[in-house]
């Protein structure tokens, strides 16, 4: 089920850029959630194009409507059907694409695998298939929220070679600092200077790539599968499965790589009446299950892959030719997949809580 | 399923450190594939402790049982049940950990997840586990490459803060490279210093973190899945279940995140009658699936956690105590860990190939 | 994922009675299969309610939309999401469902389960949910057909206390045999009788139930998994998943519980060039794998729970109450079954199409 | 994963018939479940051959070793390996079958998918692959018992045509009634003649079918899923996956085709403070979803394949030729397949007490 992600909350996305709709199937939902388009929606306009001037200026309304699933405000246990109707379509702006396989595009690689591809706008390689993960994840985040407790704050770390100076951001960043600039870096100064470099890099026909971080709070200790299904395994998924994705770490990550294990080991100790590691280089997970410290985890993002400069190429039959980007882009894709990390953060996180509450919390012996 | 890897070809790895053996089960092989238990042998060899004087000391000849699903040297497509008894225990040697948790092991986690926990030498959160995943992974291998050309190498290209220089493993290194010293690093006077730095750590009691890269060449374009089972995502989550990884990157990985698109792109162009690319940032794949250039990723491993030095730890009651290093460990677990990436890479594409069969290979309209 | 059938070629279905809409997503479809709306609604229109006047006059259209997933015409491989519009709906009519459970229907189990339940016409538990299976089997059928001539027919061969006689359809009947009359069972002399009982049963507002048998001819030797995964066994449970069925059973059934093994053996021989059984006692399957013989299996539904008729009853709080049944419904639902059955066996049969290629036909040692 | 049974409590089971070894893999398991090797071995006698003089003489001890997945008498949440060593081979017994397919038996079914097959005994397609589900099934059932209540019991009603009275079985039959005989027929009339006849068919060198039912009780509200995996469909899945089984059955069955509404419908009323039915037609599930009655169903099994009587056949080339029945069978399988049918019943009972804790059971709201 190439479609599908998680084994008990599950969601199924589909649709295509240029289609008539995109969508999601929410399976596996617990029953009695409060549950209203609003809340979608709010999360769903987080995601939205042209929410700011360093964003593509595709228009679109991205206007969710539950189909099934809630009954007079509430899950009712059954499948949650989530409709987004595709409204800025230019499909002859596209007509170059049905022969000509765009660079560090998915275009060659579908042509190989399936002998046919709808080429518009991407078709299901289009980001637009996000949307389906995003109005899935807002689900498991409320659940997870108001069942749980977890807060989910992803945020972006660097644009190109702008980063935030380390250990500038030790608390746990608000969402009204991370929202508060187009960017979503909550390290204001930081924030300016991407914003800056991301215009520059528009005003060149050019894009960049970067970095996002992503905390969570609130998850209890338990919450993984010691072996293959690690709760880092799963994140690890969950964040290369997303478009432009080039690499995934939790806690010291590479870095870590680098260290000896006397200087990276979290040592254990009794705080608050519970017990707690002293540094948190782990990332909040040892052997795959949570430990109850912040999960911290950070993705990486190539530069956006359709510039609108001339690039080398070839079509169909091979044969050379020259592509320029046109149709709308985004020259760094990264702050506008803030809520697309957090979204599949949900997903893997409440998959995993019911996993556990499934096999250590049903049967007492 | 979480002790299960894979879809259609699966391995469900079983057993712990101190139990009385280890193993797996393989299932979905695809029928009359050679196979003996040397196949089997020569990939835990590679795994198994005491290879050198730079991992752990523990005795364990590892031998490999085939109990079911070979009939007269070949599979007969029925499941394969893989033991391997376990020999070099001290059970004694672990009446510490009953009850205080080593620091950035998984003792915590898996009490406060299960309630109960089998302590010897790590249960089931000892690196023994992988024996079961080497031994599937190299029947998947042995597949891929008889039936499918397909080669995978790993390899080391750091220790701690010695690492290859860069581009100086421009070519495909070959076995024999790898092999050729305690290290596994191919590239000879950067394995020699790792070896020097690995010595010294020991013999401070200490460990060291190190990075593994790994390379698949002869994957033919249009393995993975678009969406959230991309050969990547799979990989990410393949790598991410060993124990001990902090990370994972494909192609540019996180320096990608610092470029322009106008130079990350891979251009297309026509070679030797096939589409290929000019470069390969963007590391085999592209949206999800294989463009049949070299796989190139790599795998971050933090510092083994069992060092011989006190450290402050708590134990079960949460009070205050101190626990010193024991039993036989590696000062550098990454060389043992190559056979095992290089297993679950296998596992990783064999699966996918199966998957790509199915839907684009066995019914034509 | 409770609301997906199948591993490889899967159909998620969603939607309640009274909701918005109803639908499915089909995922792992083979590519370039030639799909239209006609190819689906053709199917839809078999199951429609109105069709006659022995089935419910519950006006619906059910028209579907194919929103992604096709190209040209063709499938793309990606997921192929399809949507129905409830339009005659009569909130108002289920009022009284909402405190009361009705006898022999689901009401009571889904408020026990859920702690909520949508009860305009069963919401979740009407047989609205079938129109999902429905379309996502038409499908399958075509590709079945298409790619592998395979032809699967059902029909009815019981109602009530009128059944077929024995013997009387040994040919494989034809499609236009079994849409000749409203009650779709090609023995003509029984349909006339069941159609006149239906009638009967109608005008004293009961309901009665039936037995459908199903037929399947051109498939290959070798579909199916030997021990959990027998093609019988998937085809039981796709049976007893449906609403309203009570048993299933495959070639001598029952009845060759009763039987010796000298008698009910299949002897083989050679005919035709190929090896073929004699007989057919044991269906077309043996240890779960098709042997090239016609599939032949039976499926007895129960009668129509709702009755126009009182029944004694509780509400939610347990106290003793009436109901007497309103709304639009069959008095026997097994004609309009039979399109339902017939793609729930193409599900299983492209599922088990689609693994068998992955495991034994895509690599070859 | 054609060899793995559930989804949240799964077995894998593996192993030939003439192999050095069968076994199984539990995963999911509760932990701290009190669990030794006597509770498996307990219900591996129950199945064992050899244990009265109306089953195959076949001398195996099935003597069950744990593996792993079990720490000082409770179980630890992690996979439990179950060994089982094969004893009394007789492999020169077979040679006929390398070339000859065994008239209804899998001989030529799985030569036809996997183009080879291990000939002896049946390998894979032996019935001695069901120790592997008896022995996850006791640890199934003992979870069920200790932490839910329920209480799982199957017996014989038929051998050939002799079959239990009709409602002289009203009470939930004990243990000790069903294992009085050696048939497993709780009617001790009823056993005799099935006895005898069992014995008169054994001297004609032939066998006989029959059917088993089982009943559970102390099953609450609420198990179940409403689509595709109701609870029936899982259990006809479960039954039909055995070996030599031709129908299931649920409450009413088949013969509840042939009822009225009127006389079929449970009525619903207030018993000792619960909501009951007064009648149980349904079987238990009403909607896929367990109602809190009995779970009632039936199976049937066909007549032992292997006769002990000159047989036409064909070999590999398909050339006409004579098989006469060697080896040690039974003349009758049903009895033997009791604690079998008990098995399969525990595991799809607690893999959906498992699935309803997660999703219904986890999370308030």
């Amino acid at each position: 089920m190439p479609n599908t992600f998680g084994h008990l909350f599950t969601v199924t996305t589909w649709g295509e850029s240029h289609g008539p709709a995109i969508g999601a199937v929410v399976d596996g939902c617990p029953p009695r959630l409060p549950l209203t388009e609003a809340d979608i929606q709010a999360e769903l306009d987080r995601r939205r194009p042209g929410q700011s001037d360093i964003v593509t200026p595709r228009k679109e309304e991205d206007r969710v409507e539950i189909l099934s699933g809630v009954f007079e405000g509430r899950t009712t246990g059954t499948p949650i059907s989530l409709l987004v109707r595709n409204a800025d379509q230019r499909p002859g702006a596209y007509d170059e694409m049905r022969d000509k396989f765009r660079p560090s595009h998915a275009d060659f690689t579908y042509q190989a695998k399936y002998g046919i591809r709808a080429h518009r706008g991407g078709g299901r390689r289009s980001a637009r298939e996000t949307i389906g993960r995003v109005a899935g994840g807002a689900i498991a985040r409320k659940a997870l929220s108001l069942g749980g407790g977890v807060e989910i704050r992803a945020f972006l770390t660097q644009v190109h070679d702008i980063a935030v100076p380390s250990g500038a951001l030790a608390d746990f960043p608000t969402l009204a600092a991370v929202e508060a600039t187009a960017v979503r870096c909550p390290h204001l100064p930081t924030a300016e200077r991407m914003i800056e470099r991301i215009k520059a890099v528009r005003s060149e026909g050019d894009s960049v790539g970067g970095v996002i971080e992503c905390r969570v709070r609130g998850v209890p200790p338990g919450l993984g599968e010691p072996v293959f299904d690690r709760l880092e395994a799963d994140l690890a998924k969950a964040m290369l499965s997303l478009p432009a994705t080039k690499g995934f770490e939790i806690g010291s990550g590479f870095a870590g790589a680098g260290q000896r294990g006397s200087e990276h080991n979290d040592l254990f100790e009794s705080r608050d009446g519970s017990i707690r590691t002293r540094t948190n280089r782990s990332g909040g997970t040892q052997g795959g299950i949570s430990n109850g410290e912040e999960i911290v985890f950070r993705v990486a993002f190539k530069p956006t892959a359709t510039i609108l400069q001339p690039q080398a190429t070839v079509d169909r039959q091979g044969a050379a030719t020259e592509l320029i980007g046109r149709g709308r882009h985004d020259p760094c894709v990264v702050p506008r997949a803030v809520p697309i990390v957090e979204a599949m953060t949900a997903l893997v996180l409440l998959d995993h809580w019911l996993r556990h509450a499934a096999q250590c919390g049903s049967l007492r012996f």
